[in-house]
């Protein structure tokens, strides 16, 4: 059977995030120690699937700290010699292999221009773990498979403890230590998304669409879908589909609807019906009992985007098995990236 | 013949630029004059076309500062009542109507959290006009074309007048003069986009690479071949397209290379080589001499932008026409979008 690592590190989820939600206080205090006083604001920086785990980290780094978060744009710094003045803010540098050339130089550069740094990587002793002011190792052992699952989910977390250090995050611990177990419960449940695999396997698009804190697993499931498939998935804000993109769905172009059960649910149920008046498939992941790809009740909105990065983890591998591609080996993927 | 109105409103775009380069002194002073300082960093508030412009100013401002320079996200204030706090920011809220409401209450809301904020929009005497400390506005005459096009480049132009409020930019007052007559020599050679709107109308799914400068004009041409033809265009920075969409790319998945000739050229042909290796359609817009979409030479990367936005327009306009669709009422879109 094809795709037996990316299966592999998708079943770690559970016991990495536990054992990461175990010391989130740890990794919380960590960033605390570095925060610049007063805070100007935050800013991420990374590429591919960390660049997702960045975007879940801004929003909930704005809505934790009150100040304005944003992802860097590596080539001001590496093309365009930007005179960077950074003090006053928080640069989080995410690295699943913590090698990537740009992402160092990048963080070095913006330490240098007065910024506090963190690397979250998945080994201390890389070297972004070395150009960073401190460091939150997840530790969760080696990635193999080339798409990226546990790092992302790991990062994600990461970015969590990040936004917890600035301020209050929309769930408590009792809800944070639920979460590894949600996850779980996903992984043991794989018949949905086989299901949906089945019926989408031969589009050539699609659309996942989600808004506010889902966001970020809206963009990871577009990532993933089109690493292991080749598919054309994109993601989008609910806000940005409904602007004009719609025109796009219909037919043969589904919509994944991600649902985390909170603010942003009215709108992505909006967007979704307009889908499906278009005459678009239109499948739904979220909580509620009509969801195709259903979640665990009870998480806060900010922590049901682990088990919906996770179904679509699943949704990927299986669309890659229906289409016959091997998601440990898909075309034009190498690991480590050499963007310089 | 189809697609009169968008094709009426591209060709008034030389003039209208004109007269924004002739005023651009008065419009740096009308930022200079709402500029906090110290100055902390500046957002960008916008969705959709809009949105692409806000990416080019973010790229430009942060060049031109110094500082942290991002976007927006709205649903942060209007979904999740985050607690802002945004004292020594500039804000940059962009809406061609004026009237969005999302980005009014948010204007307003970044403003009452402590943000200096400058509106750009067409019409003074918009909502969004009176919601906020300053106001460029483009007097570009109405927009009647459900695809933005004149007042994407006006609102790109009030952009570059934004940074050059904060910091010098990467050009000077005779090479902005030049452009709005690049821009026209583009808009008088069209042959070149209708041949390759031919060659390319039946895909289902194209990519528009580019790197820094040229990235918000790669999403904003990706925005436009999605809303007047139906194909699922991404616009991507060509760092991440290398990081694991190139997969993606092949025999039926185009790819169309935005080269501006500056520190992004090296990146943005490198990508296009291995996209061609793969055995992709590949186009290149640029001024080297093998550009299937040529600009006029001698401008710098940082005014290649407005070029290079048309020739997408073009092809957009092109690609449709070969479609038989009317890009001046595309399936899907409205021209005022009521996002809350």
């Amino acid at each position: 059977m094809t795709g037996e690592r990316m299966r592999a590190e998708m079943a770690e989820q559970p016991e990495a995030l536990r054992r990461l939600a175990d010391r989130f206080g740890d990794d919380v205090a960590t960033v605390r120690g570095v925060l610049p006083d007063p805070l100007a604001g935050v800013v991420f920086l990374a590429r591919g699937s960390s660049d997702n785990a960045a975007v879940y980290g801004r929003y909930l780094a704005e809505l934790a700290s009150g100040r304005p978060a944003g992802l860097a744009a590596p080539s001001l710094h590496t093309l365009y010699d930007a005179p960077a003045r950074y003090d006053g803010f928080l640069v989080v540098a995410i690295s699943q292999s913590g090698e990537t050339p740009e992402i160092v130089t990048v963080c070095r550069r913006l330490g240098d221009a007065g910024a506090r740094t963190v690397a979250v990587v998945n080994d201390a002793d890389s070297p972004l773990g070395g150009a960073a002011d401190a460091v939150l190792a997840l530790g969760v052992g080696p990635e193999r498979a080339v798409p990226a699952t546990k790092t992302v989910t790991g990062q994600m977390l990461a970015m969590a403890a990040v936004a917890a250090a600035t301020g209050p995050v929309p769930f408590d611990g009792a809800e944070l230590a639920a979460m590894p177990d949600a996850v779980g419960a996903v992984l043991a449940d794989p018949e949905p998304a086989g299901a949906l695999a089945e019926r989408w396997a031969q589009s050539a698009r699609l659309f996942v669409a989600a808004r506010g804190l889902l966001y970020a697993a809206a963009l990871e499931a577009a990532l993933k879908i089109k690493e292991t498939t080749g598919i054309l998935a994109e993601g989008i804000s609910a806000a940005d589909l409904r602007h004009g993109p719609i025109g796009v769905a219909g037919g043969d172009v589904p919509v994944l609807a991600l649902d985390g059960g909170g603010a942003g649910r009215e709108d992505v149920r909006a967007v979704a019906n307009l889908a499906r008046e278009r005459g678009a498939p239109v499948a739904v992941c979220g909580d509620a009992g009509d969801a195709e790809l259903p979640l665990p009740q009870g998480l806060p909105e900010a922590l049901a985007v682990f088990p919906a990065t996770v179904r679509a983890q699943q949704l990927a591998a299986a669309m890659a098995a229906a289409r016959g591609i091997d998601p440990d080996a898909p075309a034009g993927l190498t690991k480590v990236t050499p963007t310089e």
